[in-house]
C-alpha cells in the first residue's frame, strides 16, 4: 500500500508533515509521499520525503504564463503528480496530455476520478494509477471503503477490464489504519488522503496509525 | 453510415442547410442530421430534418444561468447531442454527467475525442458513439481517413476493447463521398463534418456527393 | 424600474411565466422581461414578452461549436442579454468582447458583478447596465436592498464615478414589491430576480406584487 | 521604470537569467524583477533578484488542490504577482479576489489587460498597477509603444480616470532600450517582457540594453 498525503492549501506546517511522513515511512517500511503546493515543492523535497505535485499543466516548454510545467516540478524534487483532482479538474484532452508530458519527464501519475465509469475512462489514458474519490465523501469522516465499498471494487473491475497494469487507489474520508486495511481488502494499491493527516494535531501519530495494519 | 453536419457558428443559412439535408436524406435513404446553435434548434427542427445539439451542460434542473439543459434542447426538437467537441471541451466528470443527463432525457450521445486513447476513455463512459477528430485536421481539406487512417482503425480497436456496443465516428476534413466511403471501410459507423456542407455554395450538391458511395 | 426575470434552468413552465410577465407588464405599464435558456428563446419570444438571453459567448461567426452567438439569440427574438452572471462567469477579456459583439447585434447588455468594486470595473467596459448581486444572497429570502443596502449605494457610486451613463440594477433575494421599491430608493434602475417568480405557485400574482410599488 | 521579466514556461536557465537581472539591476540602479514558474520561485529568489509570481489563485487556506496560494508564493520569496496574464485569464470575480488575497499577504499586484477599456476595468479593482498588452503583439518583434502608441496613452487615460494611484505598465514586443524609453514617454511606469530576455543568447546584454535609456 502506498499512502499519499495531499496538503491542498491547508494551513498546516508542510515541513513538519513532510518530516513526520519521512520518519514514519522509514520506521514502518511503508511508502508514504507528501503533495504540497507547487511553490512549496523544493522545500518539502529537501526533507527527504517522497514528494508529489498536486497538479501539472498539459504543457511542455512555451508561452504558458502561470502554468505548472511537469519538468519544473520534477526539477523541484517531485517524483510523481496527481492529475484531475476533483478540486482541479481538467478536460479529457488535457488529462491525456498532462499524463503524457508528466511521464516524459519521469513523473509517476495518478489520475483522479469520481466513480467507477470515470476510473475506467482514466485507465484508458495509461496512467500508473487511478484514484477513485466520490466528491460527496471528500473531507468527511467516513471512508469510501466503509461508506460505499462497491465503488472501490467496481472501480477495480472497471480499471482492470480496460488495462490491468493500472493500479487503483481510493480516497475520500480515509483517516485510520482500519480504513487503509479495508481499502487494501477491496483491491486498492494505495490511498489518497488529506485532512486526516494535514489537519491532525499530531501528524506523526496519525500516520503511524494509518500504516499500522498494512 | 450516419452523416452529422455541425453548423458551428458559421454564417450559413441554417434553414437552407437543414432543408437540403432533409431532402437528401429522404432521397438517398441515408441518415443525415444537422446540429445548429442552441437558439436555432427549434427553427431547424421545424424543417423536419433530424436535429442534434452541439453541446449540453452537465446539469438538470437548478440554478444554472446560461447553461444548456439537455431537457430543454430535447423540448426544442433535438434527438441527440455532441458532447466534448474540441471547440467545447468538458472535464472528464462533466462529460460523464452530461452523457448521463442527456440519455435520461432521451438524447443520443456522441462524445468527441482527439485520438484513440481518448476515444477508449470516452467509450468507458457509455455513450452511443465516440467521434475521433484530430484537432490538427479539423477545418482542413484532408480527411482523417486518408491523412491518417491508423487513427480511425486504432480508435475502433480502442473503443471495441472497452465496450463493443459503442459506435465510432470520424471527423476532421471529411468533404466528399470518397471520404465517407473510406471512413466506412476503416470501421466507422458515421462521419462528423462541418465546413464541407455548411460553407458549400450548394449544400444540397455537397450532401448528395457525400452520401453517393454509401 | 425594469424587472428582469431569469428563468435559469428551473423546472418552471417558461411559457406560462412569459405570458404572465407580458400581461402584468401591459396592465401595470412596467417594463418586464424574461430570460429563458437559449434553446427556449424563440418559444418565449413568440408570446410577445420582452425576451432576454441569459448569456452570450464572446464570439461572432466562426468555428465555435457549442457557443451562444449573439446574432443567433437576436434572431431567436432576444433584445438583450445578461453577461457574466455569477453562475456563468467570464474572464474580463470575454466580458469585454461579449458586450461588444452583443451591442453590434443590437442587444442591450447587463453585466453582473458581485460587489461595488467589480461593478465599477464592469462599468468601464461600457454596458447599458451593471447588476450587483452578492453571491451569498442569491436564491435566498432576503433582498440585497434590505440585507445590505450599502452594497447597492456603493455600487451606484462606483459605477457613476466610472461612467454615469451606465445604469445599476440589483439582484439577489428580490421577491416583493417592497424589495423593488427599496432598490429604487437606493438608486437602482431595475432588479434581477429568479426564483421569486419562476418558482412561484402563481407567477402572475408574484409579478403583480413586485411591480405594485413602482 | 520597473522592468519585469516573465520567464513563462520557456526553456531558459532561470537561475542564469535571475543572476543577470540581479546584477544589471544593481549596476544600473534600475528596478528589475524576474517571474518564474511557481515551482521555481524559491530557487530564483535565492539568487537575490526581486522575484514575482506569474499567477496566484483567488484563494486563501482550504481545500484547493493544485492551486497557487498567495501566501505560499510569498513564503517562497515572491514580493509581487501578475494577475490575469493573457495566457492565464481569470474571471472578473477571481481577479478581484486574487488581488485582495495577494495584497493581504504583502504581494504587489499587476493586473494584465488587453486594451484600454479592460485596463480601466482592472484599475477599478485597486491593484498597484495595470499592464496593457495587446494579445496580437505578445511574443512579436514590434513593441506596443511603437506599433500602437495610442493603446498606451489611452490606457493611461482610462486608468487615471478610474484611479490615479494605479500605475500603468505596457508589454508585448518590448525588447530594446528604445522600447522602454518610448513606453516611459507615453506615461508607462514599467514594462513587462518575456522572450526578449528569456530567449536572448546573452540575457545580461539584453537587460543592459533594455535599461540603457531609463
Amino acid at each position: 500500500m502506498f499512502v499519499l498525503v495531499n496538503l491542498k492549501a491547508y494551513p498546516c506546517d508542510s515541513i513538519a508533515v513532510a518530516t513526520a511522513a519521512r520518519d514514519v515511512a522509514d520506521d514502518a517500511g511503508v511508502r508514504i509521499a507528501v503533495a504540497p503546493q507547487a511553490a512549496d515543492l523544493a522545500r518539502v523535497a529537501d526533507t527527504g520525503v517522497e514528494t508529489w505535485a498536486q497538479h501539472v499543466s498539459p504543457i511542455d516548454h512555451g508561452s504558458h504564463t502561470g502554468s505548472t510545467r511537469p519538468a519544473t516540478v520534477a526539477d523541484a524534487g517531485a517524483v510523481g503528480t496527481l492529475i484531475n483532482h476533483s478540486e482541479r479538474r481538467l478536460t479529457l484532452a488535457d488529462i491525456d496530455r498532462a499524463r503524457e508530458v508528466a511521464a516524459d519527464n519521469g513523473l509517476e501519475t495518478i489520475v483522479c476520478a469520481n466513480n467507477p465509469a470515470q476510473a475506467g475512462a482514466a485507465a484508458a489514458l495509461g496512467p500508473d494509477a487511478v484514484a477513485v474519490e466520490p466528491p460527496t465523501l471528500i473531507g468527511g469522516d467516513v471512508s469510501v471503503a466503509s461508506a460505499d465499498p462497491d465503488i472501490v471494487t467496481d472501480a477495480v473491475t472497471a480499471v482492470t477490464q480496460v488495462d490491468d497494469s493500472v493500479d487503483v487507489f481510493c480516497g475520500a474520508g480515509v483517516s485510520t489504519g482500519s480504513d487503509v486495511a479495508a481499502a487494501a481488502d477491496l483491491g486498492a494499491s494505495g490511498v489518497l488522503l488529506a485532512s486526516g493527516v494535514a489537519k491532525a494535531d499530531d501528524p506523526s501519530a496519525a500516520l503511524t496509525d494509518l500504516v499500522s495494519k498494512i
